[in-house]
């Protein structure tokens, strides 16, 4: 039976988002003769509209290597709570999800598959209980959902900070400096744990391990003791001091909207300089991290989402998003995913090799 | 109680050796105590000398992100058939094990870790029966070694594949070209299978799937009929025509010792360019697969071994190897990882994607 | 005066292609507010069709990091002996140059911009001598072309075999190997020369200078005797021994038409093992050399040439080829460029300090 | 004659200070049989000891494709204006340039290679006066040195900046954006004008070229209205807005000494976001500009300044350094070079091609 699936992406740029949308189409397309509708920039364009077009096998030509979306995507547009100008011209949040639903249906569309992380997932669940047939697949750099063992995009993030914290590296050293190295990561330390890993870092500060910048402090100067007068800090954007989360929050608000400016990392180098009159500097690795070229890891794991997305609609899993679990692309309910995150457990087997490895996480 | 480790890499190069010896120190060393050993150039070191050095702190600082191996290693040193002159002067295969044994016993190690392959690991093995407690770490680009489930080494010969693919990507495209692209991985088609996917391949070859040269045509000249003049193929070193291993391996025995010509490779090419009068390429990638900087997921997955390594000796977990299990590093009896091989499932869902995105697997 | 432009590519494959073309349009129609006409497949789509299509600046957004080209190119198009098939069948050369005469008359083109190769910028002077108004634009990775320091693709080519080299480093350092690199450049050892010194050779051969294989081995021997037991030596694919282009091409003529099989590198891997007993491995690099994203610096040049070459047109200096001298981008007469090719002078500065860094070029 | 050199690094790290102390090491050792002593820490070596150590063959093996200096260096060590407790514990700035004669007459060294860039070479000009036969190497990843073409190490910048644009780009464009990317390049724009053409910057702005905001806020609203939703905007560290230099300084004072805190970066994009409304993000890049692995280019560069330093002492050319003409590697006095700064000529071909491409530089 011919069907026609409507395909959107929401939330962050994230590496493998051309990978979905093109397994999604071959799978579709040159396989079972279905049409594929891509829904722009995310949720508004289902808002609005509908904008949409029709992806050919012609149109994801190509795609696979490349960053960002073909569909554009949007961080705003949920449409449980989207920004409308009221008659006084105030932007006021309003559910227009109703819309959403009419604008579906007017497409033509059998079912729904929406890429994006928590939030996107979310709005999908709701929108499946409005009755749009739903399938959800996974996303996010931060590897923060729960129910699939990796997310696509988390894997070309660790690998352009590793990238990064090699070249900091030999600076550091030349120098014999301290270098703060501020990662993403959200709530979740993944970034910051595999990356500070892989980058030899000295020191790792994730938000899962509360951490004591005394320790931190001593550690350093240990090293130093031991002739090694360099240091590699990563911090996860999450970290916080002990009992301190509060003083980090504050210096924030003093950056009257400019982003990420005074956050975390520079909190410690600061008092780390303060409190050991040593030489430090710190680098917000920021944007770069989400964008560009997908690792062949995340290509793959892209691909087989939305090859199995397309077998999902097939069997009529609604409700259901696609994960990764061992060597296997399941289906669960999405339900399950969104209900928590997946975080770095302190006391798991990959944060006892940092240890092992002489990292000092703080604690 | 303090140990004495000795460590050595046998095999091939791959991509992680150093950050395996690195692990190994750190967690020996600056955790424990303890002292460790490098044996120079895998088993020749211990058949000859013995040839080690103590290796300290600082002699592994900064080799995380570096290619080889820091000790050398070795293809031929198997200490059971080990290259001698006799007294004519001839060079004759001769068990050499019991100077192994007692070089070994010399150097007042506790235990000896065995970093490499198939290979390596059988010697180890065996030597494990001959009375020295070892410990194994298993290492192969191509992934066919069974009970883990990965090997380090492997992600990096995928994301250099990768990227030649996407060079070829380019040419292929502007010149509406066939091009033929041999890779590595011995009897198992890993490398092909996951580079080729990432990399947009349209045909595969895989050993595990002996392939119909028509089938391969026909997707070809397909493709052509739907717009798309070129394509690329990615072949397995070990793969080869359904019934018609022979043909290959004759063509193979021609070369009078030059490594690799003529291979699979360019038998596809050329009998592509014969039955269908298209201009074919061949690229025969060699070793650059197996040398350089090694990814994030291999500087992880090595260090893991390395310090997992260190607590196998530190139970006595002797005749064991490391190995990745999900999430967790586990300890395997070597004896059944070197029983079989780790080759790709043609029903595997991995497999079945591939399919899914249209790529011919020439069955 | 508003003009339109048709803009056609010539040759092999070259990182920097679509930088051209980018830079023509953006030149052409947002500075201007001329149109561009993009030829398809080179003198083909010429000699055929003609097959154009307009490019507007959407049509080459994007495309700067790209390799390939946006048009196609072809190896084979020289209109003046173009290959057609007979009466009979056969395929015979036919000088077709009145079609494309016709045929860009046909297009209401003014200007016709040609990228290319020594090839290219040949046919390019003759339909210039046809009347069309011609200007070129030099593109080799060879950087075998006159009257210009340098061509875009260049760098990228010598970027792409050191990052190869760097990589086979490591291997032949572990396993006390040589290692021979082939590598692209037709008649000149530029690629050769520049990334033999930036990954480390320890040989370099060069067309320019033909090799006394003795001195070669001589100086691997030397080297192992001071304790080094690997080398890396690269070789241009149109090296050859002094007074020996024979033999070489002879085992190339053996090859029954399979490109590149038992080329220059593995003649002097196989001599090498042979004459010194050693264990020698071949690498030939083949096209991934000439494909994938441009370096900086190709971008960057390609940008140059392509605004340039509307400039040219502006001033309506046809018969010209625009060049970089130093830090500017001059016009030069085609007829100047293709007169004789740009080789290594193997007395310049840059030749001299390979041998200073004790790098034997095998005279 | 045999002579002894010795070599330090002043200033910030630099990708190419281990081609250079390669360089030198094989062109005096291995060409000459001459010795050779690394100074550690830049100038701190010669004034504290002397901190040195002898360069042999095997200590530079390696290093060419490695970040950083294998000597280390220093940011501070001017020796005319050295940091000194005095009685009280304070620290004071003294003249110990006398010191740093005697300790290199000590060392028996019969020449000093100086490796910086502007303050290291007026340091080593003025030990020059003080009798100190000086060879000097300019180094500097902003490329603001003058008499010679280009200096290593802004190769790799410009690669590292470029790579990064290409990632935001994505991101960039898949959510609607503007991005504002803060570069290096302290007085000069030579990074920001190189790495923004290369990566398809909309908008550049550097310090030889006072911005007009309203020019670059009407450009962005030109191209929106176009349909591009998305632009890049670099900013080279040292731009300033037409006749507002002071405003940036009084914010960067208000960071308490947070490094980069506040730059032009954040200034530029919180003025486009209040004036036009729009969702702007900055990125830092920071000191992943000037570390890492140095592009083919500059391993080249750096080792032809290297071996020419050699030259220069043998030929007793003291007083000069080293420097890119052309092809050519020459002499110039150290006195002409840092009598000034190469800058970005507003006038220049370059820049014109920038302009020709359509980038707008805010004026």
């Amino acid at each position: 039976m011919s069907r026609c699936i409507a395909l959107l992406n929401g939330g962050g740029d994230c590496p493998g988002l051309n990978g979905v949308i093109r397994g999604v189409v071959r799978a579709a397309v040159l396989q079972r003769g279905w049409r594929v509708l891509g829904v722009e920039d995310g949720f508004d364009g289902l808002v609005e509209g509908p904008r949409c077009r029709e992806l050919d096998l012609k149109s994801v030509c190509g795609i696979l290597p490349r960053g960002g979306t073909i569909l554009g995507t949007s961080n705003r547009g949920n449409p449980f709570r989207y920004p409308v100008a009221n008659e006084n011209g105030d932007v006021i949040l309003k559910d227009v999800s109703r819309q959403v639903v009419d604008h579906f249906q007017k497409l033509g569309a059998d079912a729904l598959v929406a890429v994006g992380g928590d939030g996107t997932l979310k709005i999908a669940r709701r929108l499946s209980d409005l009755g749009i047939p739903v399938v959800g697949v996974p996303k996010t750099i931060d590897n923060d959902l729960q129910e699939t063992d990796v997310t696509f995009g988390y894997n070309t993030a660790v690998g352009i900070v590793t990238e990064a914290l090699d070249r900091l590296q030999t600076t550091a050293e030349s120098h014999h400096r301290v270098m703060v190295v501020e990662v993403m990561g959200r709530d979740a330390g993944w970034i910051a744990l595999e990356a500070g890993i892989a980058g030899s870092a000295e020191v790792i500060l994730l938000p899962e391990i509360p951490f004591d910048l005394d320790l931190v402090c001593d550690h350093i100067m240990d090293r130093r003791a031991r002739g090694s007068r360099f240091s590699i800090i990563v911090v996860a954007e999450g970290a916080f001091p002990k009992g301190g989360r509060k003083i980090v929050q504050a210096s924030a608000d003093q950056t009257h909207g400019l982003e990420r400016l005074g956050g975390i990392g520079h909190y410690v180098a600061a008092e780390i300089g303060r409190r050991k009159g040593l030489e430090t500097r710190v680098v917000v690795l920021g944007h770069v991290q989400r964008g560009g070229t997908p690792s062949p890891f995340d290509r793959i794991l892209a691909s087989r989402f939305g090859v199995r997305a397309v077998q999902l609609i097939e069997r009529e899993e609604y409700g259901h998003m696609v994960a990764l679990r061992g060597r296997d692309v399941v289906s669960v309910p999405i339900e399950q995913a969104v209900d928590g995150q997946n975080l770095v457990d302190p006391d798991a087997n990959l944060v006892w090799t940092a240890e092992q490895l002489g990292i000092m996480l703080g604690r």
